[in-house]
């Protein structure tokens, strides 16, 4: 098991984490299987979305900030509340498939790390599990 | 594979589930791999989220039925559609990893079973894979 | 690996998928794990709900596309953020536990491919790993 320190610099970002994972096959050596990605925290999630366009994940975060607005009649006191729900909307884990050593994603895939109440140090967890 | 009865006692209603994932790991004995949770229900979802202030809860339960209210120009005649719709938003399955037979969650992670037409008898299976 | 071609024919559509995963267990010939769906697309993902009454997928898009319509202050230039958002709130992929060949879903569950772009020709990948 590989933990990955992700920093994220705004409240709200959408930050690209293909190469952790990568990384972490690699590191592992295993051929074909799958990487368990997973985010121990409760304002973060993960997600899977467009590589090219960066337009795309200003308007995920846009969209996503418009309905769920940072107040809106919340009691928790911390003032986060917005960023729970998104990071349940998200999710908190992504199963990559390995092939060859290579993650089987789309060719405009690629795995995002979603901070909702940055700028914070964060971790990202990866388990690579090999099978046929 | 492992079948815990989850009770719900209102219509929504986020329920602590981790210590049925902890249960199960132990009656596996497995102590590296991953957790399968899955919710047999499509009125009821599973999610990861905050375990210290309740009112995370409450928030995110209050801003799901704001933005997704019960009645909504639905065609189905049950009358919780919303139900359906909030079930998929929180998805039907976690994956949560286990090490030295100990489930990896954040410090502030718990496991949450995502009733929303309760109150109703519901049904937790979970499934235990070891590897390395 | 597995890979299926799955035609849609609207913008928008709820496509049962049960029966390939279920394929894909058989030509496996696994009989107890987990089958990993996942869809390699970035406006398209996969989610699970009700196999019964066709309105619950009626109101799941209505409200989906009630509440994130195609143009709402977006910049991406093709003119499909919503379907991009949509997708990451579904997610891309999908766990299904397998018993004795048979798939581990509740009686009212299927397996939906969901088009947030269609109509197109779309791709869902699977792959089946056994353990006990």
């Amino acid at each position: 098991m590989e933990a990955y320190a992700v920093e994220s610099r705004q409240r709200e970002e959408l930050i690209d984490v293909t190469h952790l994972v990568q990384e972490a096959v690699n590191t592992s050596g295993r051929q074909s299987g799958v990487a368990h990605c997973f985010v121990p925290h409760t304002t973060a999630g993960i997600t899977i979305n467009e590589n090219a366009d960066p337009d795309v994940r200003r308007d995920i975060l846009y969209k996503l900030a418009k309905e769920i607005p940072q107040s809106d009649g919340y009691h928790h006191a911390e003032g986060n509340s917005d960023a729970h729900l998104k990071a349940s909307l998200m999710g908190f884990s992504q199963q990559v498939l390995i092939e060859k050593g290579r993650l089987v994603l789309g060719t405009w895939q690629a795995v995002y790390f979603c901070e909702f109440d940055g700028p914070r140090r964060r971790r990202l967890i990866i388990k690579v599990q090999a099978f046929d």
